[in-house]
C-alpha cells in the first residue's frame, strides 16, 4: 500500500504515530514560517504541516505544489496548535518528513469545493473532477448503501436476485425501444429492456417464487428534464400472493430504508384509491406532507349567477390557512401561476376570510357575504384564511388545482425535504383512453389484472373506462417511487386483455407468444412491483435531480459530454452489421 | 398469502397443524384406496394424501389432475405410514380437506426431473420449465448467494458499488462492440460496454478509491462454445496500491467464497510467472490439481541421430506415473489425440520404463537403453512410468503438450471437480505480436503498466516482446476466472504505450481522449481486476458450462430460442433511427 491510513481517521488517539497518507492537495496556506496543506481523500481531510525552520528544503517543495496534485506524505501525528472542530481530524496534523509527488495536476476548470464555481455543463464534462466534491461523492456513497440495504433485506426474505438478459426482443407496445443490430443475424435486432417485465413473469412460471433484481433499464424517449435514457430499477416479483401481501412486503422494505438511512420509523403507510387521490389532491401521486385537501363546491357555488361557476362541470378549491393577508400583488402572482401554459387554468377565484369575520373576494359582485360564508363553512375556513377556487372540466380542473396546491405548499414552507410522507395509491384504472389514436391503452401494462369484481366489465366496451386494476403505486412526498400490480396468470383473461388493447391474435402472439405459451404450462398467481432506484436515492438524499445520484449521467439530448457518446462509427462497423445510415442523417 | 407454509419446511414438529400449501404437481400415485400427490415448490416437495374412503369426492378430483398443475391444498400435517428419509419433509404428509386448482398445465414437453428427458434445444426453448428442475434452480440459487457474498465482502472492505453507463462510446480497439443507433442524434451510435474499464479508471481519478460492480458486459464475437454475447463481471479497481495489495485483496475474496460456499480453507495461493507457467505447463492457466510438470530434454534428447529431435527447437515431455502398462491401442489413441487439428502435433514419442527396469520406446532405434535411462533420470521416472515426449517449435510444442497433459489428467482421474487448486499467474508479457496484422497488440489492454524495471525497453523496438507487465490472472483448476493489472497513471507513459500499439496521436485522442485528459488532473496510482462471474459460478457449482448458471442464456448463434430474439424490427422503427438494413441482409 502507498499509505498506512486514510485522510479521515487520524485523531489525538494516534498522536505520535508514524503514518503515510495519500491524497489530493485541497488547498495550501503559506504562513511564512509554516506551510500547511489540506490533503484530501474519499474519507476526509488531514492537515500536513511543513516547517521552514526545521526543514526548509521540504517546505520549499511543499510550496510549489498546485491544487489537486496527488501526494504521498510520511510524517508524525502531532497535536494542532489551533484546532478545527468542524472535521474529525481537526485536532491533529502531520509533521511531514517525506513528501512524494505521485502525480501532477493541471489547474482544475472549477473549484473542488462543496459549493463549486463550475456550471452544470462544465462539471458534467469533467465529471471525474465533479465526483471529487463531497456532495457528489456522498450521493454515490448513499446509493451504494441503499443498494446493499435493499439486497440484504430482500435476500433475507428469500428473494433471489436473478439476472435477466439485456439483449431481448423488441416489443413495440409501450415506450420506444433502443435496438441493437445483430451481426450474426443480419437484418435482425435485439432490443434493450425497458424493464425485465416478461422475464420476471417467466421466472414466476419457472417457480422461482420471489425474485428481485437491481437492474438497468432503457427507454428511448424524448428526454424531459431529469429523465435518463438508461435508469435503474429495483425490480421485484412474487408468487402465491394477494395485493395485501405485496404492499406489506415492500412497505417493509421502504420502512427498513427509512429506519436505516434516515433514522425514521413509520406506522402503516396510508392507502388511498386512485379515484380518491384525484378527488382530494388532483394527482395520482399526492404530496401528503401537508393537508390543504380539495373541497368540492358545486352545490354552494352554483346558482349565484356567476356564469363561470354555473357552466362548469366542477367548482373546487383549497383553503390556505392564515393567508387572508395576501396582497393584491401576491394574488395576482397566483393568478399568473395558474394561467401559465403548464397549468392552463383560465383564472383564479379567491375569497379572503378577514380576521374581522367579513369576506373579500374576486366574486363579491355575485356572492353576498352570506353566500361567501356558506362557501367558507364548506371549506371549514376560519377568519384569517384564504380560499382559492378553480372551475372547469372536472379532471382538468383538479390537475390545475393540484399545481396550485403544491405552489401554496412551497410558499408556506409545507414541503420540507427532511419530512417524509409515504403512502400507497391503489385501485388504478385498468385502461386509459387515448384521444389521438382513439383507443384504450393499458395504464400500467398489458399484464396487469383487472380487479376480480370488475372483470365482467371487460365484456361491455362502454364500461371499459370504469374497470379498476389491482395496481398500486408507492408515493413519497409527491413523487412516485414505485409501482406494480397483480398480474394476469390466466391465459384466457390475458387474451381478452390483448383484444381490449386492440391486438389481433396474430399480433399478440407475434409479440408476446412466448409469454402466452408459458402461461399454458402452469403459471402461478403472481404480482410484482418496481422501484425507480435513481429517484429513490435522490429522495433519500434530499435532492431534486436524479442526475446527482448517477455517476456518469447523460444530458437532455441523451449525450455524455465527457466521453462524447454517441458518436459516428466506422463504415467497416456498419458494413459488418449490414446496415446503412440514411443519407439525410449523415453529417 | 395463498399459503401458510412452503413445501420444504414441514416436519414431524408440525404434526397436527392446519396448513395451506401451494405448488406444482410433480407426480401422483393412485393406489386405489389412497391417492398421493407430490406437491413441489422452490423449497421442496411435500406429499398430499387423499383418502377414497373418507373423502371420495376430493380424491376423485385429485386423480384427475395432470402434471405441473398449480394447486393450493389445505389440510392437516400427519405422520406418514411409510417414511421417505431422502427428503426433509419425508416423515409427514398432508391429509387434504380442500383442494383448489390455481392453474392448469399442458403436459410439459420434457420431464421436470433432475435427469430430464429433454434435449438441450428443447429445454432452452422452454427454459421457464427447465428452471423448475432442481439442478438449474440450485445453480441460480448458488449464483444469488455468491453475488451476495461478493457484495457484502467487498462492501465490508470499503469498496463502493458504482453503476457505470451501459450506453457508451465505441472503441474499435479490442473485441467487436455491439452498437445502439441514437434516434436523437441521427447517424450516431452508442456502444454497449465490453467492460467498464475506462469508467472505473475515471472513478479512480475521481478519488473513489475502491470501486466494484457486478456488471453486465457485451462482446460481439463469433461465439465459441460456451461464450455468451452478454456476460457478467465482478469488476474491481483500487487506488494507492501495489500489485501485492491487489493480489492479497482478491485472494481474500476468493478464500471467503471457498470458505462460505464449499467449506474449504486455503493457505496463500501459489504464484507463478507467466514464463514459468508456459515452461512448466505450456499454459497461462495451468491446472495444478496434479503435477506431471513438463521436463525439457534438449540436452539428453538431441545428438542421438533422431532427426526430429535433433532439428527441433524444443524436446519436452511429461511423465505419467504408473502408466508403463499402457497398451499399443492406448498409445495409438494418445498419438491420435495429439495429431488432432485442435492439438496439431506431428506425432508422439513414448518411453515405457518397464517394471523390470528395461525400457521400451518408439525410438528404440535411435536411443540405447542407457540413453533412455538418461532421459528417464531427467524425468525422475521410476519403473512402471510412461514418458510422453513431443518436439518442435518451443511455444507450439508446449501448448500441444499442455493438451496432452490435461488429457492424461482426465484419463488418470486427476481432475476431480470437487478438488480446487487456485493460483496466481503473474508477470504477463505486455505486448503480443500479431502475425496477420504485423504489429504488437496489448496482451491485456492498452492501460496496463509495464513493470517499472522493464519500462526502458519501450524505447527499443527489438525488445518489445520481452517487456513484462504488472498483469496477473487468477486461475482455478485450469480456468482463468479473473485477471487484472496495475494501470498506467502517467500520461506520458500512456502516450508512449499508445504509440507502441501503433496509434497516432490523433487516433489515440479520438478514442481515449477523455481518459487521457482525465489523467492530466491528478490520476492516482491504481490497479484492478475483474472476475468472470458466470465462469466463477459454474466452477463453484461443479459444472462445465456457464449456460447452466445463466437464467436465460443465448445459443451459439447469439439467439434466444425462447423469445425468438433477435428479430426484424418495423420499418417505422428503422425510419425513426435513420438507418436502413442493407438489401442483401433482408430476408
Amino acid at each position: 500500500m502507498y499509505r498506512t491510513n486514510t485522510c479521515g481517521e487520524l485523531t489525538l488517539k494516534n498522536k505520535g504515530q508514524e503514518v503515510t497518507l495519500c491524497g489530493w492537495l485541497q488547498r495550501s496556506r503559506d504562513l511564512g514560517g509554516m506551510t500547511f496543506i489540506d490533503l484530501r481523500d474519499r474519507y476526509g481531510i488531514t492537515q500536513l504541516a511543513f516547517n521552514m525552520e526545521t526543514n526548509p528544503e521540504l517546505c520549499e517543495k511543499a510550496r510549489k505544489l498546485g491544487r489537486e496534485y496527488v501526494l504521498q506524505a510520511k510524517g508524525t501525528v502531532i497535536e494542532r496548535a489551533s484546532k478545527n472542530s468542524k472535521i474529525p481530524t481537526g485536532e491533529i496534523e502531520i509533521e511531514v518528513h517525506e513528501l512524494n509527488i505521485l502525480n501532477k495536476s493541471k489547474n482544475p476548470p472549477f473549484t473542488i469545493e462543496d459549493k463549486s464555481d463550475g456550471g452544470d455543463d462544465l462539471r458534467m464534462r469533467y465529471r471525474y473532477l465533479d465526483i471529487r466534491r463531497n456532495p457528489v461523492r456522498r450521493n454515490l456513497e448513499l446509493r451504494h448503501r441503499m443498494a446493499m440495504l435493499v439486497r440484504n433485506y430482500l435476500s433475507g426474505k428469500d428473494f433471489l436476485e436473478i439476472e435477466t438478459p439485456m439483449l431481448i426482443k423488441s416489443t413495440p407496445e409501450g415506450a420506444r425501444d433502443f435496438v441493437v443490430p445483430s451481426r450474426m443475424n443480419p437484418g435482425e435486432f435485439y432490443a434493450l429492456p425497458q424493464s425485465p417485465q416478461q422475464y420476471k413473469q417467466l421466472l414466476m412460471v419457472a417457480g422461482m417464487d420471489r425474485y428481485f433484481q437491481i437492474v438497468r433499464c432503457f427507454r428511448d424517449e424524448d428526454l424531459r428534464a431529469d429523465r435518463q435514457p438508461e435508469f435503474t430499477q429495483i425490480d421485484c416479483e412474487m408468487s402465491f400472493v394477494h395485493q395485501e401481501d405485496v404492499l406489506n412486503m415492500f412497505e417493509g422494505l421502504a420502512k427498513h430504508l427509512f429506519h436505516e438511512v434516515k433514522g425514521l420509523d413509520f406506522d402503516k403507510f396510508p392507502r388511498i384509491t386512485w379515484h380518491d387521490a384525484m378527488r382530494r389532491y388532483g394527482s395520482d401521486k399526492p404530496d401528503i406532507r401537508f393537508g390543504m385537501e380539495f373541497v368540492e363546491l358545486n352545490d354552494v357555488a352554483k346558482g349565484n349567477g356567476f356564469a363561470l361557476f354555473d357552466n362548469a362541470e366542477l367548482v373546487v378549491g383549497i383553503c390556505a390557512k392564515g393567508c387572508a393577508e395576501y396582497t393584491r400583488k401576491q394574488l395576482d402572482a397566483l393568478t399568473d401561476f395558474v394561467k401559465r401554459p403548464q397549468v392552463g387554468a383560465g383564472g383564479l377565484v379567491y375569497i379572503k376570510y378577514n380576521s374581522d369575520g367579513t369576506f373579500k373576494s374576486s366574486i363579491d359582485k355575485f356572492f353576498s357575504q352570506e353566500q361567501q360564508k356558506a362557501v367558507a363553512d364548506r371549506f371549514g375556513a376560519e377568519p384569517g384564511d384564504l380560499m382559492l377556487i378553480l372551475c372547469g372540466p372536472a379532471m382538468k380542473t383538479r390537475m390545475q388545482l393540484c399545481a396550485l396546491r403544491l405552489e401554496m405548499g412551497d410558499q408556506l414552507g409545507l414541503r420540507n425535504p427532511d419530512v417524509y410522507a409515504p403512502l400507497w395509491v391503489i385501485d388504478f384504472p385498468l385502461l386509459e383512453w387515448d384521444e389521438e389514436t382513439q383507443r384504450y391503452y393499458a395504464m400500467h401494462h398489458p399484464f396487469t389484472s383487472p380487479k376480480p369484481e370488475d372483470q365482467s366489465l371487460l365484456d361491455d366496451e362502454s364500461r371499459w373506462g370504469d374497470i379498476r386494476a389491482d395496481a398500486y403505486d408507492i408515493v413519497i412526498n409527491g413523487v412516485e417511487v414505485g409501482g406494480g400490480s397483480i398480474r394476469i396468470h390466466d391465459r384466457e383473461l390475458q387474451n381478452k386483455m390483448f383484444h381490449t388493447l386492440g391486438f389481433t391474435d396474430e399480433k399478440a402472439y407475434e409479440q408476446f407468444g412466448f409469454l402466452m405459451d408459458a402461461f399454458t404450462y402452469g403459471a402461478p398467481p403472481h404480482a410484482g412491483l418496481a422501484f425507480g432506484f435513481d429517484r429513490l436515492c435522490s429522495l433519500f438524499g434530499g435532492a431534486d435531480s436524479i442526475r446527482d445520484f448517477i455517476a456518469f449521467p447523460k444530458n437532455n439530448s441523451g449525450r455524455d459530454v465527457m466521453s462524447g457518446s454517441p458518436a459516428p462509427i466506422s463504415q467497416e462497423q456498419l458494413d459488418e452489421l449490414m446496415i446503412d445510415v440514411k443519407q439525410t442523417a449523415k453529417q
